[in-house]
Formats: C-alpha cells, sequence, structure tokens
C-alpha cells in the first residue's frame, strides 16, 4: 500500500473528487485509491466526459464532475460571442450527460443547472466558468445537507451493536452514515461485499468504514448468504444510481441478488436516495453493459484463458417487492408510493440550485 | 497465458492431477492453472496433507492425492517391520484425512481403502505402495464411471440450446456431463461465476468448458440473479463435497446464494454426488474457515487497506428445500428422500473397491 496520510473522509470532499481551477478539472482517480493517490487531469470537456465513461470516479463523484466539466466548457470558450459560448456549452452538456447510459437524466440535471448558472453570468457579466464552479459548490453543499437527513433516517433503522452489509460504494451516504452513528455513538460491525469487478467495497467503502473508526470486513460477493445467516446481519443497505417512480431501483451490479437473499432471510433491504421524477418506470432506464474482457481479469491480472467470454452488465435492478424503504431527505417511504415524495413538493438530491 | 498445449480435458487425467511415482507424489498446481502448468512435488506423506491444506487441488483432487500419498507413506517405511509399516500406515492416513476439516470423512474413506490394499499386499507380498496406488487407479476408475452415469442423468435435465450456470469446479463432473452433452449433440450456453477467492470457476471450469468446444462465458459473483433472468439460464447445477443424508448440501461458499436466487427466479438446482453415509444430518459437518487475508487480495494483488477484516468461510450449507434433485449414479432424488438411496444398496462415491 502506498496510500498517502490523507484519509478517504478528506479525499472525498469534492475538492478531491473532481475539482476546476485556471483551466483544468482534476479528477480523484479512484479505480488505483486507496492504493495510489493519483489524479486525472482534463484539459477539455470531453476529457471529463471520457473520464466518467472509463470510471475514473462514480457513486456521485460523476456529477461534481459534471458540473466541474461544464465549468471547464465555459472557460473553453470564452473568448467566443455569447451565441457561440451558449451553443459551445449546450454541446459540452449533451456530450458529459451521456457519458454513460444508465445516468443520462441525472447528469442531464446537472449539467441543465451549469446552463441556468451561466445564462445568469452572460446577464451578469460575472466570469462564466467561475459562476459554474461556485454553483457547483452551492448544488453539492445543498445535496451533502439532503444526504445528511437521509443518512439521520437510515441510522434510525440501525440497532445498537447491530451488523449492516453494503453494497458497492456510495460516496456521500457512506460518509454521512458513518458520521451520524459515530455521533450517537451507535456501535455497528459493516461487512462490505468487495463488489467486483472494480473492488469498489473492498477499496472504497471498506477504507472509508475504516479510516472513521468502525470494524469493517470485507468478504468476497459469493458470501452475503452465509454472512447474513452466520453473522446476524440487521439491515442491507446500498446507494442507488435510479430510483424509479414505480419502486425499482437500478445499483451496482449484484444489489439485486443480495436484496433476494435478504428477502429470504427475513432481513430488511433500506436503499438510500431521492426518487427519480424522470424515470416514471424502469422501461426508461438503460441499463449499461461495459467492456466483458474487464470480469476476465482481477486487479489487472487475467484470470481466465483465451477464447472465453466474458459479460459485464454495470447494474442490476431490484423490484419493489424486495425494497423494504426507500430512504429519502424527507423520510422513509414505501417502494410503492414515491409519488408521494413528488407530491410533497421534493424536488430529489440533483433539484436546480441557481 | 504461458498456458501449455495439454488441454484441461488431459490435465485433469489423474496422472496429473496426483500421481505416486520413484518415491514422489506430484501433484498439478491448480492454483496457477491455466495461466502456468506447475507441479508441487511431495517427498514425505506429510507434504501431500500440507498441499491438500494450502489448496495446491480440489475438487475430487484430494482423494486421488491422498490414495498416492499413502502410497507415498508405504514407500516411506518399506524397510520397517509389517507391524511397525502398518503404526506408519495410520498415522499417515491421520494426518490425510484432517488435512481439511470439511471434508475428514471422505479423505478417511479413501484412506482406509488404501489401509485395505496394504493389508492385502502384507499378505501377498506384493510391493505395498504399488499395491495402494494399483488399487487407488482401479477406485478413481470405478468412481470416474459411477460420475459418468450420473452425467447421463444431469445432462437429461437440460434442454437442447439451454443455458446452464455452474458454480466452482466440480473436476470429474464438469468434464463427464460435458462428454455426455457432446457424445449427444446437445448444443449449450455455459455460464461459470468466477467464484471468489480462487477464481476456480474463471479458471478451472471455464477453461475444461471452451477446450471441449462449448460456449463459455464468465461472470463475476455478483452478477448470477442478473444473468438468470436476462439469460434466461435452465438449470443450475453443482457437485458438493458433502450431501448430507438429511438433504443438506456442503459446496464451495457461494452456491447457498446462488440457489436462494435460483429459487426465487423458479430455475431448478441439481446437485450431483453420492449422499454422504457418514453425515446423517449438517450437524456432523464442519465448515473450514480459512486464512481471512487470503479475501483482501485477488490474484496476488492486495485489494483493501491495513487495518480493514477478512472473513473467509470456504463452503456454505444449502438447505434440501433449496435443491431440486441429488443426481445420483442411481437416479436423481429428492434431497428429503436420500436414505432410499442407501437402502438400494448404494455405497457412494469413494464405495472401498479393494
Amino acid at each position: 500500500m502506498e496510500r498517502a496520510d490523507q484519509d478517504l473522509a478528506f479525499m472525498l470532499q469534492y475538492e478531491n473528487v473532481a475539482w476546476y481551477e485556471n483551466g483544468r478539472v482534476r479528477i480523484l482517480d479512484r479505480r488505483c485509491y486507496p492504493r495510489r493517490v493519483e489524479f486525472v487531469e482534463c484539459a477539455h470537456y470531453q476529457d471529463v466526459a471520457k473520464a466518467v465513461t472509463d470510471m475514473v470516479t462514480q457513486s456521485a463523484g460523476p456529477y461534481t464532475a459534471a458540473a466541474m466539466g461544464m465549468a471547464l466548457a465555459a472557460y473553453e470558450c470564452r473568448e467566443k460571442s455569447v451565441d457561440a459560448q451558449r451553443a459551445y456549452l449546450r454541446a459540452a452538456a449533451d456530450c458529459i450527460a451521456n457519458a454513460r447510459p444508465t445516468t443520462v437524466q441525472r447528469m442531464r440535471q446537472v449539467c441543465d443547472t451549469a446552463l441556468k448558472a451561466a445564462e445568469a453570468a452572460f446577464a451578469s457579466g460575472e466570469n462564466v466558468a467561475e459562476a459554474i464552479k461556485a454553483n457547483a459548490i452551492k448544488a453539492n453543499n445543498a445535496r451533502y445537507n439532503k444526504i445528511g437527513v437521509m443518512a439521520s433516517y437510515l441510522v434510525d433503522m440501525f440497532p445498537d451493536k447491530g451488523a449492516v452489509m453494503t453494497q458497492c460504494f456510495g460516496e456521500t451516504i457512506v460518509g454521512q452514515m458513518l458520521k451520524v452513528a459515530r455521533a450517537r455513538g451507535k456501535q455497528l460491525r459493516i461487512f462490505c461485499p468487495e463488489t467486483r469487478p472494480y473492488f469498489q467495497g473492498a477499496r472504497l467503502t471498506a477504507t472509508v468504514c475504516h479510516d472513521m473508526g468502525f470494524d469493517v470486513t470485507v468478504i468476497t460477493d459469493n458470501m452475503p448468504a452465509f454472512v447474513m445467516e452466520r453473522e446476524h446481519i440487521d439491515v442491507f443497505t446500498s446507494a442507488a444510481d435510479v430510483i424509479c417512480m414505480d419502486g425499482h431501483v437500478v445499483n451496482k451490479v449484484g444489489t439485486f441478488q443480495i436484496a433476494i437473499v435478504a428477502k429470504y432471510m427475513g432481513i430488511p433491504y433500506y436503499v438510500t436516495g431521492a426518487p427519480d421524477m424522470g424515470h416514471p418506470d424502469i422501461h426508461s432506464v438503460n441499463i449499461e453493459m461495459r467492456d466483458p474482457a474487464f470480469v476476465l481479469e482481477a486487479m489487472g491480472v487475467k484470470t481466465a484463458c483465451d477464447g472465453v467470454k466474458g459479460y459485464y452488465p454495470a447494474f442490476d435492478v431490484t423490484p419493489p417487492a424486495l425494497v423494504s424503504g426507500v430512504v429519502t431527505d424527507n423520510g422513509i417511504y414505501c417502494p410503492y408510493d414515491l409519488k408521494r415524495y413528488a407530491q410533497t413538493g421534493n424536488k430529489g438530491e440533483y433539484e436546480l440550485v441557481v
């Protein structure tokens, strides 16, 4: 381990996740974290889109990267006419929003917010790039606050000295959940499936749990059933890339089968996140299929022989019947009744904040 | 890949799995196969036990290794008195049978067979080591024939152009299953979960499927639910390390959760192997917990940061309610009615053949 002395809680400040400054966006490379602390430097908005496509950052990282990428686009076109800048920014928004197929809608929301911030700057004569960046920080702070509220509802569901199983790495919610649990003096044992093929559970979730002083155990992705039974898991929880209004949850592949196993064991599954108004049902979601060669290796070492095929869905779909509750910033909802979240005036995690 | 030109079907002949000759036992090192073809050489029976403990060979490999290890023990003590040889061989049997805690009973059966072959050799004046080896080959051939019969019952359960999901690597049955399917001209798509932490599914099962000309796809261990649904898996099948008389199945960790998912999907799960008369129920089985550090790495590269714990049960337990049928050499049994297998005079896979 060549890990630097920064802890992950620090590394997940958005200054590290993705940051625009001096005509560059710098993104923490989570593909090798915590073994190495490296950053990908982007000089063009297309590089930011490519970094998202290539999984340099994941979970909520791409949304911060998208906003900072829009600031970079504004910097790139700063010498053009206002109309040309508008066209350039719209092209950038299209490019960045489509970096990964499953999250186009949320990415689009973030880019639209940046376009609105740009319009405000055009009107006031401010520096457009700096205005987009300032707005991104404001949006992130608003979102962090919302997720802090979600975390408090989630931690209510954990018994003291309880055992919690996670899945993959839900950036903001994992940190906020642990902060709330620590503030309440709640002791937890946390079990993290490693989350192949990128090992986000082993590398990221387990690291932040350890850094924040919790008892954390990594298991391989074939162990959840054994561990739920033998280690008396109390709660299974995950974040989501999309929560459809019909209660279907799209999250890192593996979530679906852990939810099936949890149901079999009688263990509740709580998903955190705001329902996506843009996804009335699961049919509006496109599950991203990534390069199959990547499942034929592990940590850069090939596992299978030549001629064997791979298969790599990035996400899977958990139906509402397997979801015990959707933990939002407005309380915990029944997965079949998410329209009530919208009806009470909530606008979701990536609400416009210009 | 530095793989030699021998195919896996060849490499799994018992001459390679484990072989006694000239005072040495040579065991194919499956921990690095197929990337490298290497053998562990054992000069003492204790080395054979240690090789089994260290996972140099798995599935049915340890039983062949045990018999060959007993031949080696006989060679080691050949200059002693007959009584001293008996004592030496009993000590060897105790050592080898206990190499891994979950399979003590079957290993003991193999070692007892070797002790009987030794007694016959003492009486006839034959070379004891050679007599044990000859008997091991005879026992293996008898077992291979039985497993060929099991395979024919198993393949009956596969629709033509069907999709089959495996788990880990069931040495003999995988090869026999594919031979039968090929002989019948049955086309299959085979999906192999990679089977962390040792990747036996990716390295061994997928290789033998590919070598035998089948369409084979490796998936990570968090993908079975997605793949069962999207790729329309028809059958889930695995071998077993122990099949208790009460229908509980002990097999590589992960089997339990795939069986839960199969049940949820309405997909049958067939386990191959003879019920173990020595295990009346699951309470007689001791699940081996291996070095937890091993789940914190992949293909030799560390994944988690220091201070994070690991957890490594080698096997899990699938209850009979999740088992559609136990495929034996005498037909397919209901998991709740395995006593009938014994009542009809069958003696199991590792029946004495002296």
